[in-house]
């Protein structure tokens, strides 16, 4: 089944990564899968609930602190616990738990395409009591606060007391391991009850961080069938029932924080509750039902042939949508909201890797991921005065409130091409909605702070503009002069902010003229970012012709990868830094990365030549790096290997290859996923010249499908392995490029051609 | 009185540095100039006494922690006081104090010529007693755990009673300054009090560190002359007098610990006192005087027309004698052991600054430095492996024990220059000595190790020998490719490894069988060595004909010094790394340091150039470098910045121009100091060919005078305004070059020779 995560192992290794995979959330509210029971004591369980950006301030550590070294970063909090429920059977109140007596049947599901998660049980207790339990739960993505618990209990050989103890508890904690420099290793307990307490049948906590100010507070009520009595006191709600029949209790949560309500967390979250008074629980599955059905029409990718990856693919797709943030205070955290992993943060992985996935199929959400790094530009714009700077707004490598997170320059601060990642993304969306509006509000001053940091950073040399000390995508290879990413990206950021300039003084010139007087631009400072961009200097070896990532790239020796035994992968675990940036030897795509956003930079024949080069040297350790090279192997017709990158990654936390899926799901690479076919396999790209398709078929499939949106169009695109079909299903006529021919679509008119072979 | 430092400031920041600037110290036992009294209770001291490489060990917190970065240093502690004497007048007990009632007179003196510093009182006390107070300390030369004060009173108006309280305190921490990256910011307090007690008249104390498990002691007694009463407990000796007439009391206080006696502290600290039973104070003064007219004889550099500057040399000079280790344990901190800033690490400051003026003065004490280095020579190996390299010792940028303590690796591990350094001080050491027994037992081990490291490190490119990824001396310039200074001391080490292989094939072919076993060295294996240093890429800019500092330097843009405030000095202080980094500016001599010490790897334009080129960019913030371009300046016949440079540096702590001689003395810069003379204006050098001169004399001396050792000669140099003479005081008759030319000296038999000018 397609549509359905289906598990039903116990182990405690599998149950700590099902923890992450059966995560529930809606870009505000997270919640993992955990047990409402618990496991056994000493079974290790990331019991998490996290509301997406809430975090408290933490010191950050230095042995030796230098200038502007960030003083502190910030944590994702594990807040309120609302997840727990026990179950008591008898009068000698034997409790319920899958790891005592026997579990008769047992199984999980993960409904992608109804947006909630069920547990079906039949247990024998140890004392021989049996019933049928079955447990659902839902976040619900049209009320953000609300997170719903229904369990059912079904009598099958005991007839008699049951006690159902459901708690709301507030004294809860982060977790650490010691051991892996990518989890977090300490200040686990960064919240405090602050209240707590029973309030007309509501249960409720409120917490407050140690640091930072916030407050969240998580408000419960229970509504139930068949119950005998229920009480409720500071903490907790007790049910007793006589089972005789199957009864019911419905656990309604309500999370509210002062990031987003301000105050009164208590009164608005019970507001809340009442608002939903009269809904069953069925009633909130039935709008989840519908918010999902609409998102699915868009965003689906269907593939004949392969239900595996079929699986793969809407799992990525479902956990992208349950991630990501729908404010101006949240983004979406490298982990999503279904772990604690990178405590947290906001990257690039935003921009690049899972940008262009709402872009084309929900662009609303796009919309608000660019608003939320527009709310941060201050911020921004204070970085790089810190930095150095006389002008511009250099964005943070990492962060949730918008400050700079990274303790370890070389890979964090350096990473200067984020401004430009940024930059980017506000340029695509205008590419893929022509949103003026937005351009006027929003893009063009950030476009305006990113161009004048490029061109404060940058040095004419010979005529040449060229980039010093900056650290490219490629973890591996640190602070060097003119990355061939971080240049080529820098570059277009300035082409553009020079555009959008012209853009504003072409349709709003009042509107630019306020802005310009605001931000003290003159259009000989415009006039600056183009010479800056016309000027920048890309490396290049005609020798080899390739682009080198950087100017001594070349010149280090090749990276011994014959004599590297397999477990010294990934190489950051086993190698110091400077062993590392010794050699020649990618973590990830880097210049071939570049080669893909911006493909009209190179010739298609240094564009494959730097394909061939860099992928002998690049060890993928970073889950971003397959599905470039997916993407480009299907540019450059080496289909296999396309497939391979591809398949690497499209089932990367559903058989959890990095080991890691525990500390959350990779959400970068799950946009890659949907990346390495739209713009893999379909061969899709959006440009300032329009919309392209390239499509090919890996042998391994029958037929695949997606829709795209674009600029207020709907585009049904059907790849067969003989035909393509085009349909545009919403919108005005669209003329496109097809394999580098322009057609023109009309509505309801279907396009048929034949694939092309590569 | 160029003999005597004399002080009577009473200031709080006066009395802060000058704690430093009267510490007194024999190279195992340092004790700050605290007042035994004390101050005021909100005056800021640092009451500090310090057994060289007496430490714990410490973790070192990261942000982000990776690969084989260090989990832990040393750090220096203050250990037990046993300063601390208290003076109580008359049946009122009116206490002693600088600070209440009336300083009539007061002085101290340091006596750089007798080694001991005292302070004279005449003291009002408030209720108008008159007495004068006479403190002498020493530590002492000869007896290397004896710290002793020796205390002197005198009636003026009053007679009475005195109640003198001496103590010995073990509840000790060290100091912090949370405002100052250079000063630690924590882990204060890391010794307890394991036992304190008395015994035998005996006053003691024995601390254990928290961590490293070290103890050390102090044992204390005292006597007394004119004593009506003399009573000994725990942690404190009260001595009662009537004073009529001047009364006298000498503390006696042995300090041990276990790094160097093992066990037993208190009953060996013990048995020294027995010793030294029958000794006076003035005996040990004899003693002290005995070691130190010894010591200036052969140190002692003389100049005439300048008291202030002859002051400044004795007292960097002495303090250089006060603050080498002499044991295998123990090296030089940069500090000495007059402060605690930078935790008491051993840095290449050891090697470079402060061994050139040992080994041309005090031979016996250079062996003893490269011993210290040798004895840490398997943590070196194990680092290297850490490191990522098959094979080579690689030595810390900072330590005590041996270990790694930098915690910043791009200013720190990544200073691999320092492993040549070592290497350096060992090839100068058999140049200076022609001690082959030394290099068969120590140095061609020593000298195979570090060469192995520059092999694993390095690799071909189109033959040349190229080292990537280090970082030089330079700190605002980290992580480059073929830093200049960086390749030309490994290529000296490359070929004094094939020298050294070659020399013991010569003079000790069993030896060399023995060692090559053990390290399974090969003879195809000196060979890569001798094609390494033959094959080494130095960087050369044709064009400007100079040295690169390395690979893209002169890529940059050059750092805006124009628009640089006055106040934005040290940068380091107000800059980010990686806003350094990205421009032509430097801290510190890089490759002008390059130039100084392998003088003929270049031209002699190109090393004018080269400093012409780097002067410009070199902002002097480190306290390295001035006396570098002093020496330098000198050789290139720019006298007037020769003078300029040497005297900015020759009184640095004196006159605390650096403000923070609080925290130590800048000992490198005392040694770079002497070598700013005897480098620089004598034009001495030290090679392969042999010792060679080429003096001049700054304008605005009359006079200089100095002593050499060499290869068991001591050849006395005395300059003045028209003329030059050399005198062969001991040893064969020497051949050496003056201006070039070769002159041969016999004993006693005094060459004079007209002076060159430039």
């Amino acid at each position: 089944m397609t549509w359905t995560l289906t598990n039903n192992e116990l182990t405690p290794k599998a149950l700590l990564n099902l923890e992450s995979l059966f995560s529930l959330g809606n870009g505000y509210l997270g919640v993992r899968g955990n047990f409402e029971e618990g496991y056994r004591p000493e079974m290790v369980s990331i019991r998490g609930t996290y509301q997406n950006a809430f975090h408290d301030v933490i010191e950050i550590p230095y042995g030796e602190k230098l200038y502007a070294f960030p003083g502190t970063q910030q944590k994702l909090l594990n807040v309120i616990d609302a997840q727990t429920i026990k179950i008591y059977l008898g009068d000698d109140e034997e409790e319920f738990s899958l790891f005592a007596g026997e579990a008769v049947a047992y199984e999980r599901r993960l409904h992608l395409d109804r947006g909630y998660s069920e547990r079906t049980v039949h247990w024998r207790s140890p004392g021989g009591k049996e019933v049928k339990l079955h447990f659902r739960r839902v976040v619900s993505m049209t009320v953000r606060e609300l997170f719903a618990i229904d369990l059912r209990i079904e009598p099958v050989n005991f007839n008699g007391k049951v006690k159902v103890v459901s708690t709301v508890n507030g004294d809860v904690s982060n977790f650490a391991d010691p051991n892996d420099p990518r989890v977090a290793s300490g200040h686990t307990k960064r919240l405090q009850v602050e209240e707590a307490g029973e309030k007309q049948g509501y249960v409720y906590a409120v917490d407050r961080t140690l640091a930072s100010g916030l407050k969240t507070a998580c408000v419960s009520r229970h509504t139930a069938t068949g119950a005998a009595d229920i009480k409720s006191r500071s903490g907790e709600t007790v049910l007793t029932f006589h089972l005789t029949e199957p009864i019911r209790v419905t656990k309604w949560n309500v999370y509210t924080d002062t990031l987003r309500h301000r105050e009164n967390l208590v009164d608005q979250a019970i507001g809340i509750h009442e608002r939903l008074g009269g809904l069953t629980f069925e009633d909130v599955l039935d709008a989840q039902q519908a918010y999902l059905d609409e998102f699915w029409v868009n965003a689906d990718i269907r593939i004949e042939g392969d239900s595996s990856l079929q699986e793969g693919i809407r799992f990525n797709l479902y956990h992208l949508l349950q991630s990501v943030g729908r404010d101006e205070y949240s983004n979406i955290s490298a982990k999503g909201l279904s772990g604690e992993g990178y405590e947290g943060h906001y990257f690039w992985d935003t921009e690049i890797y899972m940008f262009p996935v709402f872009l084309m199929t929900k662009p609303d959400i796009a919309r608000q991921l660019l608003i939320y790094r527009y709310s941060t530009l201050d911020q921004a714009r204070a970085r790089a005065k810190e930095m150095g700077h006389k002008q511009g707004a250099l964005f943070p490598w990492r962060t949730i409130s918008g400050t700079e997170c990274s303790s370890f320059f070389p890979s964090g601060t350096a990473q200067y091409h984020i401004s430009a990642d940024i930059a980017y993304s506000y340029i695509q969306y205008y590419l893929g909605t022509q949103d003026e509006e937005f351009m006027k509000t929003y893009g063009a001053e950030l476009l305006f702070e990113t161009a004048r940091l490029w061109l404060d950073m940058g040095h004419y040399l010979n005529g040449e503009f060229r980039i010093d000390n900056v650290t490219g995508p490629d973890e591996y290879t640190c602070v060097v002069n003119n990355n061939y990413y971080t240049n080529a990206m820098a570059k277009h950021n300035l082409k553009w902010a020079a555009k959008a300039y012209a853009l504003l003084a072409d349709i709003a010139p009042e509107a630019l003229d306020r802005l310009c007087a605001r931000l003290n631009v003159t259009k000989q400072e415009a006039e600056a970012w183009q010479k800056a961009a016309d000027c920048m200097y890309l490396p290049y070896d005609p020798e080899l012709n390739i682009n080198p990532q950087d100017d001594t790239f070349l010149q280090k020796a090749v990276w011994d990868f014959e004599d590297t035994p397999e477990e010294h992968y990934p190489l950051l675990l086993h190698y110091h830094p400077l062993t590392l940036y010794r050699y020649q030897v990618c973590k990830q795509a880097d210049t071939v990365l570049a080669h893909f956003l911006l493909e009209d930079e190179q010739e298609l024949g240094t564009i494959r030549n730097s394909y061939n080069y860099y992928e002998k040297i690049t060890t993928h350790d970073s889950s971003l790096s397959s599905c470039i090279f997916s993407i480009m192997a299907s540019k450059l017709g080496y289909d296999a290997k396309a497939y391979d990158y591809f398949i690497e990654t499209a089932r990367l936390d559903l058989d959890n290859t990095h080991g890691n899926t525990k500390d959350g799901l990779h959400m970068a690479n799950m946009g890659g996923t949907w990346m390495s076919i739209v713009y893999g396999f379909a061969g899709f790209r959006l440009k300032e010249s329009g919309l392209s398709l390239a499509p090919a078929i890996p042998r391994q499939w029958d037929r695949y499908s997606f829709r795209l949106h674009y600029r207020g169009r709907k585009l049904a695109v059907d790849i067969g392995r003989q035909s393509i079909r085009l349909t545009l299903e919403e919108g005005e006529a669209l003329t496109l490029k097809l394999y580098g021919d322009d057609v023109t679509l009309e509505r309801n008119r279907p396009l048929e051609q034949a694939l092309k072979a590569n």
